[in-house]
């Protein structure tokens, strides 16, 4: 893998991240693929939105198709159909999900299937040699993700035990094709996430994540701890801060320094009915938009945007009908992918906080 | 609207049927967007698979969204954003479904909606307006959906009572905008079908239907009435089959002179993993296919097939992920899109026989 920071604009940066499978501009945002498919929409609709970046789950990939499929289709690009690059979770933040369902040892985890009740164990080694195999562009190791709220020294054991499992990744690695990324952990308190990043940026990981976070803090503390560790990360490596966010999320965390991002929320609101414009949240359900004959977003040049009105979209979801899922989540994604190049071009221009600024004054000047 | 038949092959009719908002070549199949979408693909899938006419339907609209907001946004045209022709079957099958939430009387026919339970009326003349105001291409009329099985005395009730509509039907109309199709019922009844065949012939309608078949008859009965029906319709004036169906049946109905189709098969299909090759069925979620990684049909130029294997197609179907019914849905629709347009240019070309031939042998010999 290779990452060169283009231009940076205060904290910002722009940059370019090339994998095994293609390259990507950063910041970037990437579409969840849980399964090895982005809800909602095609690869074909995905790549013409300008993503050549997507997420997938290790923890979802293992028990659904499973290794043996997917290694025998040839990996996980083979298998979806899916040519651009490939980035996976490991699967900590869903083991840890499963709360009573999951058993925490110095070795590993063990779960018990979200499907069938299955037993299954996970260790950090495991985690590198199915991403490894499955052949991602970019692996996540395992780590201990913490909950919100922890006690301090509940958070500082966490912490310490990510690291362990980080040399452990480090030391099961066998290619460079499927380049690491390692977690900073810590809750949220700022000398365990500083100790976090001292401890693992000594290793040789190709990127860096800030883990932890989005997971019921409040969005104060998400910030705080986001504009303190990631300008502490290296500066000629991608950082990337898992599961966010909205759109106000990631500006402010561009603004620390952030360069990649990974969050449902585009797809899940999409299927919920939540879609994101120019001027705000729509709630596409509400009544006032049954005879409303307006596109969603007159400044959006998606599919939907340019074809239907809200009226239509509106009788689609309520109606429950597959192709609300279908043009509420060309739209979102497209809305997301819009702001990424936004934010790149106005990093590029030296004009990032002006961007931010005037983003965000009509995000919130007119939802509904 | 105009027809013209173009070339014939025995009873079989190549032809081109244009409207008021489009046209289309015959034999055609209409698929199916009962609330004005076609459920799991986009109209720029459905007119990239070479449809220019769709069905819907006036029970569901007239529910959702109802006729206010549909004729607000300026027609059914500008409310769904489909360009091309639409087709609008009357409902009179969806009302004969409901049973006791049903009560006909020669005025028309009160219903509860299968929504809300709310009540509601229906006419001949209300379905005619609803069609005219919101701007279909074609309307059918109002008709007695004879179910099966039924005695010849209430079989030939329903018949008079659909040809005592039919007239109402014309007289109610106030534009040749919107084309109208009058529907022969009868049951399984030759002389009943024959009858409503002389009688309905004799009114002003721009094409005719065969209703009351594909519900739940005998294939042969099906077979049998429409080798009877279709060839005693008028030559110059499109002949619909309604609700048909399998690709054998399409090819029997073809051969017995019928233009036109509809048929919630491929789509419905699609949802439930049943796909359509050209060597016969595939049910997708067969554990034979966990590693077939192979495309579905490698006779298929569909998008489905040209991108993706069995392997995927089933582990999106095992998995319910959303993405199963987009990709299920592109080739079903494909694959009928190709079926016809194999007709049409067999028709042509003088040797419709053996293409049904071919298609069948082939068809039926390795289905799964």
């Amino acid at each position: 893998m290779e990452f060169k920071v283009l231009s940076t604009c205060g904290e910002a940066r722009y940059g370019k991240l090339k994998g095994t499978h293609g390259e990507t501009e950063t910041p970037c945002f990437m579409p969840v693929g849980t399964l090895g498919a982005v809800k909602g929409v095609t690869w074909k609709n995905v790549k013409e939105m300008g993503y050549s970046l997507v997420l997938s789950n290790v923890y979802h990939l293992y028990l659904r198709p499973g290794l043996e499929v997917i290694e025998e289709a040839g990996g996980i690009h083979s298998f979806t159909g899916w040519k651009d690059l490939i980035l996976t979770d490991s699967g900590g933040f869903q083991v840890f999900s499963l709360g009573s369902l999951m058993k925490l040892t110095e070795e590993g985890v063990e779960f018990c299937s979200h499907l069938d009740g299955s037993k299954h164990f996970f260790t950090p080694e495991f985690v590198i040699e199915f991403e490894e195999r499955i052949g991602v562009d970019i692996g996540m190791v395992l780590d201990e993700c913490t909950p919100y709220p922890a006690t301090y020294d509940y958070a500082k054991h966490s912490m310490e035990r990510t690291l362990r499992w980080a040399k452990r990744s480090i030391e099961a690695r066998t290619t460079d094709r499927t380049a690491l990324f390692g977690i900073v952990q810590g809750g949220v308190y700022e000398d365990l996430r500083l100790k976090c990043v001292e401890e693992i940026t000594r290793l040789p990981f190709e990127g860096f994540a800030i883990g932890g976070l989005s997971v019921g803090e409040p969005k104060e503390e998400m910030y705080r701890i986001t504009r303190l560790v990631a300008p502490n990360l290296p500066s000629d490596k991608p950082r990337y801060l898992m599961g966010v966010g909205t759109p106000e999320d990631i500006l402010e965390a561009v603004e620390a320094g952030v360069d990649m991002f990974d969050c449902v929320m585009p797809t899940r609101n999409a299927r919920n009915g939540t879609l994101f414009t120019s001027y705000g949240k729509v709630n596409i359900k509400a009544a006032k938009y049954k005879k409303d004959f307006t596109p969603l977003d007159p400044n959006c040049d998606c599919y939907t945007c340019r074809n239907f009105t809200k009226a239509y979209l509106r009788h689609l979801y309520v109606s429950r009908e597959v192709n609300s899922v279908i043009l509420n989540t060309i739209h979102n994604l497209h809305f997301y992918a819009k702001l990424m190049e936004g934010i790149r071009e106005a990093i590029k221009e030296g004009r990032f906080a002006q961007f931010k600024e005037e983003f965000l004054r009509k995000f919130r000047g007119e939802g509904s």
